[in-house]
C-alpha cells in the first residue's frame, strides 16, 4: 500500500478554482502592461550558478536552490575535499545550476546577453515562478510567482509616470483601493549629506522608516545608537515632521536641502513626475513618503510602494529606478525602472474583500444530462453547435442516476443543465434548467444559445 | 570586466516575438479545452523524489534534475559512504526533491492527494515546463513546455470522442492540416493472443511499428529474431496488410480476432468511437492504424497520435487511455484518458508554414513622437484616451532625433506613428503616419481611434 503522496513544504498545487482567480489577476495585469507597450519575456527556471551567486548577498546565496550535476558528480572531487565535509565548498564542485531567485537578475542577464538584438528602450513584463529555500511560514512560500514590469535603456521620467498610470489602471480594474507612496533615493542621500552623515545613509533611512511604528523619540534614540550626533538629529527633525501636500513638502525640502546638489536633483525629479501626473486623471492617491526606502542599496532614483487601503497586508506592489541593473554583467550605463506586483498578496486582498467576479466563462456553462446511448448520439451534434457559438458545453459521460449527474453540475458550479429525453427529441426541443432558480423551460437550441450567451 | 553571461545548455530564453507566437498557440488550445469543460491546474516545479523516482524507468531516474538539500547537506552522511564515491547512492542522502519530468505523474499525485475534494470525472488541463537532463541536441531541450489535457475517473468512450473533437478544433483554429491516427491497446493484445504469443506483445508491436519504414520482409525477419515462430508470422500477414476504410478493417479484424475476448473488446471500443464521430462534422481524417503503439506499457485502451500533413516533423500530439494512472500512488480503478500537445513542434510547423497571424494587438499600435517637454504634457492625456479605447500606446521617452524615434517604431513593428507638434497642438489634430504605406493624414483623436480600432 503506497503512502498518500505529498508535495515539498512551501510549495502549492493550484487547483482549478484557484487557477481561475489567479488567471483573472494575471490577465488583468497583462492587459494593462500591453496598453503601455510592454511585451512578454520568459527566461529558464535554471540559471548558471555563476549568474546567480553573489547577487543577493551572503544570505541569498544560501537560499538559492541548487541543482545537482547530472551523472557521476563525485568523479572530479578530490578525496580531501570530500573528507573536509564543507557543504558550501563541495556545492561548487557538484552543482553548476540553480533555480532563479527573482526575475530581476535573469532579466539583467538577458539584456546583456541579447543587447545587440534588442531595441532600446526595452520594455518587458515577466510573470514566472521563483524559488527560495526560505523557512516556509504563513504567507511565505518556497515557490511563488513574481510579476515584474521594467523598462531599461532610458532615464526618462516619463517611465516613472507611466508606471504610476499602470498601477492606477491595474487596481482600478481589480477594484482594489490603493495608495501609491513615492520617494526618491537622491532625496534620502541629500538628507544624509545635509545633516553631515553622507556615510550613514542606510542607518538614517532604516531609522526614519520606523517613524510611523515607534514614534519620533524612539527613532532619535536609534539614530544616537548608530553614532549620529545631536546636531545632525536636530537638523533631521523638520524633515521627519514634514507636513502638507506633496508640493508643499517638496517646497520645504528645497530649502532644507539647498546645499546638496544630489538632494535638489531628487526634488526636481519628483516635481517633474508630479507635474506630469497633474494633467492626467489618476484615481489613485500618489503620496510623497520620505520614510519609504525599499531595497535602498539597489535603487538610485524613484522608489515606489503600493498599499491596499481596505486590508492590513503590507505592500502589494513596489519598485523603483536603478541606474546600474546590468553593471553586474559588465554592461554599464543602462538605466532602468520597474515595479513588481505581488500576486499572492493581491490574491489575498481580493479574496478577503470578495472582489473576484463571477466568471461564467471559467467553468462549463451547460451540462447535458446523459439518458443513454440513443440520447448521447442525438445530443453530441447539438453540443457541437453550442460550442461553435462559444458556449462551454459538457455531457455527463454515462447514464448515471439523475442525482449523481445533478450533483456533478452543482459541485462544478455549472449554471445550466439540459435534459433531452424521448419527448424533447421528438419535439426538437431542449428542457433547459437554471440551476440557481430551479426554473425549467422547453426551448429550441437557438433560444438556448441566446440565454447562455447572456 | 565581467564575462558575457549565458544560460544552461538545453534551456531557452523566450524573447517577446517568440512569446507572442507561443501565447497564440497556448491561448488557442486553452480556449478549446474550456469549451469542453476542462479547467486549469498547476503543480509545483519541485516534487519529492519519492514521488518521481521509479516512475520513468531506470533511465528516467537518471534524467531527473535533483535539487541539493539546503544547509549543511553533508552533516548526516557517514564517512564510509562519502569515500565510497557512489554518486547515485549519495544522491539519496543529499537530495530529497527533483524537478518534474512530465505532467502526468504530478497529475496522478495531485488526484490521489486531493481525491476527497475533487469532483469526478475530473477534467483538467495543465501547461507548464518540465525538465529532463537529456543530452541537448537539435529539437531536444532540457526545459520544455508540455500541454496536457486529461479526464480521470470515467471509462466512458465519450471522452475519447471529445478528445478527437478537441484535436480537430485546435488544428482547425491553428490552420494546420493534420491526420489523427487511432489504435487500441486491446486490439494489439488480441493480435498477440491470436497468433499464439500473448507474452510477446511488445516485440510484436515494435516490429509492426516499423512496417512503413522497413517493409514486410524486414519486419518478418525481426519477428523471427525475437523468437516468433513461422505459424505466428504467417497468421500475422493478413493483419499487417489490412486495407480499406476504418470500418472495413474493423470488420475483417472481427473475424481474425474472433477467439480473443480482449481483441473483440478493443474492436467494439473503436467501433463505438467511430459511430459517434459519424454524427459529428469532424474535418480531420481519423484513421485506424494498427501499427500505432506509443508508450505501450502505459496505455490500456485507445491510443492517439496526430501528424501534420504538410511538414515532415513526426507526431505533434499524442495520448491514450490508461486504466491505472493513480495506482502508482495507491488509488486503484481510476481510469483516465488524455492527450498532450507538443508545443515546440506545433510552433515549428506554424513557423515553417507561415501560419502565425499578424497580431496587431501584440505590440504597440501607435507611437507618439517626442518633440519635447511641452508636447509631452499635451500628448499624455491624448494617449490616456487612446488607451481607454483599448489601443496600445507609447510615447518615445525623450526628444531624440526623428530618425532614432522612427527606427524604434520600425524595429518594434509599430504600425502607426503620431506626430503632434506646434501646428497640430494649435489645430487640435494629430498627424497620423501609417508606417507601412508612408501615408500621413491630419485627423482628430476620434478619427485616429476609428482607424486604429480597425
Amino acid at each position: 500500500m503506497a503512502q498518500t503522496p505529498s508535495i515539498p513544504k512551501g510549495t502549492r498545487d493550484y487547483s482549478p478554482d484557484i487557477m481561475v482567480k489567479r488567471n483573472y489577476i494575471f490577465d488583468t495585469i497583462k492587459s494593462v502592461f500591453k496598453l503601455y507597450g510592454y511585451q512578454p519575456l520568459e527566461t529558464p527556471a535554471m540559471e548558471n550558478l555563476s549568474t546567480l551567486m553573489g547577487k543577493y548577498g551572503e544570505e541569498g546565496d544560501k537560499l538559492l536552490f541548487k541543482i545537482l550535476n547530472s551523472g557521476d558528480f563525485l568523479a572530479q572531487v578530490p578525496e580531501n575535499e570530500l573528507l573536509e565535509r564543507n557543504s558550501i565548498r563541495l556545492t561548487n564542485k557538484i552543482s553548476e545550476k540553480g533555480l532563479r531567485y527573482d526575475l530581476t537578475v535573469p532579466f539583467a542577464r538577458f539584456v546583456v546577453q541579447h543587447q545587440s538584438e534588442l531595441t532600446f528602450p526595452f520594455k518587458r513584463y515577466q510573470i514566472q515562478p521563483v524559488w527560495r529555500a526560505d523557512r516556509p511560514q504563513k504567507g511565505r512560500y518556497r515557490e511563488f510567482y513574481q510579476c515584474d514590469v521594467d523598462v531599461v535603456g532610458s532615464d526618462s521620467l516619463l517611465h516613472e509616470v507611466e508606471l504610476i498610470q499602470m498601477v492606477d489602471e491595474v487596481y482600478r480594474r481589480l477594484h482594489i483601493n490603493v495608495r501609491l507612496l513615492i520617494n526618491n533615493r537622491k532625496i534620502l542621500a541629500g538628507i544624509a549629506e545635509t545633516i553631515g552623515h553622507p556615510d550613514k545613509l542606510t542607518d538614517i533611512t532604516v531609522a526614519i522608516d520606523k517613524m510611523d511604528k515607534i514614534g519620533g523619540d524612539a527613532v532619535n534614540a536609534e539614530l544616537r545608537e548608530k553614532g549620529i550626533d545631536e546636531t545632525a538629529i536636530e537638523k533631521l527633525q523638520p524633515i521627519l515632521n514634514l507636513q502638507g501636500s506633496n508640493n508643499e513638502k517638496l517646497e520645504r525640502l528645497q530649502g532644507i536641502l539647498q546645499n546638496s546638489p544630489t538632494g535638489l536633483k531628487g526634488i526636481e525629479e519628483l516635481t517633474t513626475v508630479f507635474n506630469y501626473l497633474e494633467g492626467l486623471s489618476i484615481g489613485t492617491e500618489v503620496k510623497l513618503d520620505l520614510t519609504l526606502a525599499r531595497g535602498l542599496s539597489y535603487y538610485t532614483g524613484a522608489i515606489f510602494e503600493v498599499k491596499a487601503l481596505d486590508v492590513q497586508i503590507g505592500s502589494i506592489t513596489g519598485g523603483g529606478r536603478y541606474d546600474d541593473l546590468t553593471g553586474i554583467f559588465g554592461l554599464k550605463n543602462m538605466s532602468g525602472v520597474g515595479i513588481s506586483f505581488g500576486a499572492d498578496r493581491i490574491f489575498d486582498v481580493m479574496q478577503q474583500l470578495n472582489l473576484f467576479p463571477e466568471d461564467n466563462k471559467a467553468t462549463t456553462q451547460i451540462l447535458f444530462v446523459n439518458f443513454g446511448a440513443k440520447e448521447e448520439r442525438y445530443c453530441l451534434p447539438l453540443m457541437q453547435q453550442l460550442r461553435a457559438a462559444g458556449i462551454n458545453t459538457e455531457i455527463y459521460p454515462e447514464p448515471a442516476k439523475m442525482k449523481k449527474q445533478m450533483g456533478y453540475a452543482d459541485k462544478k458550479g455549472i449554471p445550466f443543465v439540459a435534459l433531452v429525453g424521448e419527448t424533447e427529441m421528438q419535439e426538437n426541443k431542449i428542457a433547459l434548467k437554471n440551476m440557481a432558480t430551479g426554473e425549467q423551460q422547453n426551448i429550441t437550441l437557438a433560444q438556448a444559445v441566446e440565454i447562455l450567451k447572456k
